[in-house]
């Protein structure tokens, strides 16, 4: 039987003015799009056009929610209690839902930005509130989350349905978590060995790390950016790639 | 068969570590609340509690989405297109929606604050965007506009039910709109007379204006300000008065 | 005596994650730059940033004040009274000093931004608060403004200096006005039409408006916009070619 | 000869229609007022108001800069580098120094507010990045920080006159620093116990620890709060007392 994957992307993180992002490119590769809800990026103008947009290419829709800090991109740790994380990813949730609504779209899943993304992975007291809130609105929704992480672990103990993220473009540690940034191996810059990585993560369950050994994985969704034209570009050739060696790339629901 | 008038308040107002208004002692008299949306007032933390305690004082839940304009409070004109507005009211409502499904709340109203308020009262394009934005988000939803505006004229064609507000301490004019602000006789400050007037309101349907004439007037709800202890006792006395003269009052969907 | 006149261009309106402009390549050609406050765009560490480029290029500093709207760009009018338009200038100058101060930059003038622009251009009151912001901040500062407008009047009344400022790719209507946007005649996009008309402007200090007339027009500072690849190459052609044309561009203090 | 106090307390953070603190009550009995620059709170018109309302009562005023958080109140700790902070302080002592200006006012000092003062206290990457934008915008500023702080060393090293902070109504610990808010004994409420606790620092340099030793402080200015009813009666009280003491109760520059 076929292997499947899911690309992800995020989206929606467009502002006022203030243009970034090639979203309607990405939508042609990718099967699942993080939309912003107005907190980090993204204002009910972005919201409505990228929910249209993913409906008419069939991607999966996701609520992305994020710290408010629209200066900072939600990138920026802020110090906000779990509680105030539980409210602000159930406010954000249902910011998007009523965009479905209108657009008679079904929301698919729910995927944390940023610091909240980075927080939630680590810290079990704001993955349980991420996934508290996903479930207390709607126990359907799918959440998204990185591999190995404790918002997964929330996630599951909650019996929500998840979705183990891996990325395409950046190495493992031993421990399976991913190379921090700011070292010289973290990313992977060829397509081909990305292809590679993904393929083993998707046919075999596991990947090798910067040290040479192979780990265990669960990969049910990649996530790849699309901040650059490189990036859409790495996308397109990433799917065809993927699909050349045989594996299903489509939305978690679908 | 007795009549009978539901009593709205503004509520949820409070923003971060800034307070405003009495909403709990004013929950035990009022029979429905407009709830801010975190874009001209309210936030998170707020909203999630403001609809807590509607629910537990039994009053009717309703968004109360304004202009994106913490700082002008939702009060001042901003050139907005009537599909902005659209977008913005349709992406409150959610947010507050969201709260609503976490507390297993049944949402009951919209009623569009400040600005956004006025606008749709007289410019027929705002108000279709308004009514068309609770349609297209929940068409259960009633629409609460003043009493004779063009908002409820824009909600009766989608066949929204509509709640035909009327102010029980303002006076009126001879075309049955509101006295100005500014004017010397715009505010009924007597108790006794306001309720004199709902009276009259809400049992022959009609209002005597400030030149003496009496119109006819529409009073399904009546819309009370809480900002100010001495509003805290006015709408204490006007429940009571109002249950005196035989009046039930309840909100809109009891 | 050589003609004389100054290039100005709004700068420093990116905003955390987001770009726009593209400034230290329009710095490059132009005279004057006009700085965003933070309000309707830019942040401290942009103004920083862009006054410090100014410096290296030998640019006049100029505050940029606009309405406190980063989502609408400071282009949607808002209702501000000309109380709170002169202090939000006071603010908005007074920010952007610091960072002269820092970085040893005299500040050359102030210019308001998009909806503050237009409004204090017709309307006489918040002309007022506009040059009497400038002028309590520093008498010694150059307020620039639309020729012919409110604005420059004001301006002149309190013995402030001011610049007249024209547009290169704008047509001009018989009373002097500016060619609304919407009409198809309203933009000059031949790079020679433009340089035509500017150096009718400053040779002649007329103008030939679209009906054909000739009428008077004084110009100081001519603005150029920079918001696309095709304007940066507009700029730099438009310079060249006035400078082939005699006109020395400098900017107001040098 | 008689020792002397300075009384300082944080003013001006109201905001749009939000209103806290008793800021006019309080400016009767404080010498220094800590003046929100719109950032963490406070607005143009709040600043403007707040600026002359000081200057009314010979108060001397300070810059409160603080992380640009409204919903947070500037309390939260966000992620900012120290050159972020550097440029924040700069930004938001300009805004203020232009009301100065407007009003004829020469600014006193500055001292950072909530989470920036606590992290300025003991991280010095962050000390020396809010000493240095004083110095650069105006080295001859006073820089308010808490007794015994990097803060304080880092203003020193740059020469700047500063002021060593103490409460009146906190208790220490061994080490100087003060008993964490949420300790039993961290408060002291009896205002004639606050009294005497700042009599000794202000006449014998030492305070008593809660562990019952006697510890060197240098006292040259007392923060007050005054966002409360009570807190406005208690500050009436210890100025009254401190001079009743013999002690000269007189703004740092004075």
């Amino acid at each position: 039987m076929a292997k499947r994957i899911d690309l992800n992307c995020d989206m929606g993180e467009s502002f006022g003015a203030y243009t970034i992002g090639s979203d309607e490119k990405l939508l042609e590769s990718v099967t699942s799009a993080n939309i912003a809800c107005g907190a980090h990026a993204g204002d009910p103008t972005v919201m409505d056009r990228t929910v249209r947009l993913a409906k008419e290419h069939h991607v999966g829709v996701g609520a992305h929610p994020g710290f408010p800090d629209i200066a900072g991109f939600g990138r920026r740790m802020i110090d906000f209690s779990p509680n105030e994380i539980y409210r602000m990813v159930v406010h954000q949730i249902g910011g998007l839902q009523a965009f479905c609504k209108v657009h008679s779209v079904q929301m698919q899943h729910v995927k944390p930005h940023g610091a909240m993304y980075n927080l939630a992975a680590k810290n079990r007291d704001v993955a349980n509130a991420v996934a508290r809130a996903v479930y207390d609105v709607d126990s359907k929704l799918m959440l998204y989350g990185l591999a190995g992480s404790e918002l997964l672990v929330a996630g599951r103990e909650l019996e929500l349905t998840v979705a183990s993220e891996v990325f395409a473009d950046r190495t493992y540690q031993a421990d399976g978590t991913l190379t921090p940034r700011g070292r010289a191996d973290a990313v992977i810059s060829d397509v081909d060995d990305a292809v590679q990585q993904v393929e083993r993560m998707v046919n075999e369950g596991v990947v090798r790390t910067v040290n040479g050994e192979t780990v265990d994985i669960k990969a049910d969704t990649i996530c790849v950016h699309g901040d650059s034209a490189h990036a859409v570009s790495f996308v397109e050739k990433l799917r065809v790639m993927l699909e050349s060696a045989g594996i299903v790339v489509r939305s978690m629901v679908d």
